[in-house]
């Protein structure tokens, strides 16, 4: 592939992160000056482990609902799991500070891991 | 869970659908005017068919430059893989045209078919 653009998480040396963690994958800035920030939501480490496919597609649907409420200072735009299923890339409109983002990424977290009834859906 | 915030995909009726296609999953504007746009790239029939997992893997390494050089007027933020692993949402900083966000889609996975020698990333 020539002329390849950098995507910044090919450059990222995955044995020197420890998950579970959350780091900044990236910032753009819009022509009007709006924020657009991406986050890489780890969940655990890559290349020792993956989430079984049916759970990943679960925390998903519950990261959705649960990331939206447990963010309400930022725009969720996206959240998806990674093809590797060691974590989840989420997007959000706006520049959260990163302690708003950690807290609200583990209390979303803790509120899939204490769900019961339905996966919404 | 009460007081659940929307998730547009979650009230699309996938019967309906017939992939492949794209369809325009949300559109958000910032405060100071910038537009962030989101698609589903459906590739197979949701509740029908899914793309192994390794195979997703690999066409979301492949995708992630392909989609960049295939939509240059567009800041391609994030397109990641459905955890029902039937296709990609694509999260991109702007308002493409929807024939510009078309005609891209295809040609990125032309070229990722296309594709021959070692995946990056």
């Amino acid at each position: 592939m020539n002329e390849t653009p950098t995507v910044d998480s090919f450059d990222l040396d995955h044995t020197k992160v420890v998950a579970p963690y959350v780091r900044l994958a990236g910032r753009y800035r819009g022509p009007n000056g709006d924020v657009v920030t991406k986050y890489d939501l780890r969940l655990v480490q890559p290349n020792r482990a993956e989430i079984p496919t049916a759970a990943l597609h679960t925390i998903e649907h519950l990261l959705a609902g649960y990331l939206r409420r447990s963010l309400p200072g930022a725009t969720v735009v996206d959240a998806s799991p990674m093809g590797c299923r060691t974590g989840f890339y989420l997007t959000v409109l706006g520049d959260p500070a990163d302690v708003e983002l950690r807290s609200g990424f583990e209390a979303a977290v803790r509120l899939v891991a204490a769900h019961e009834g339905e996966v919404p859906g």
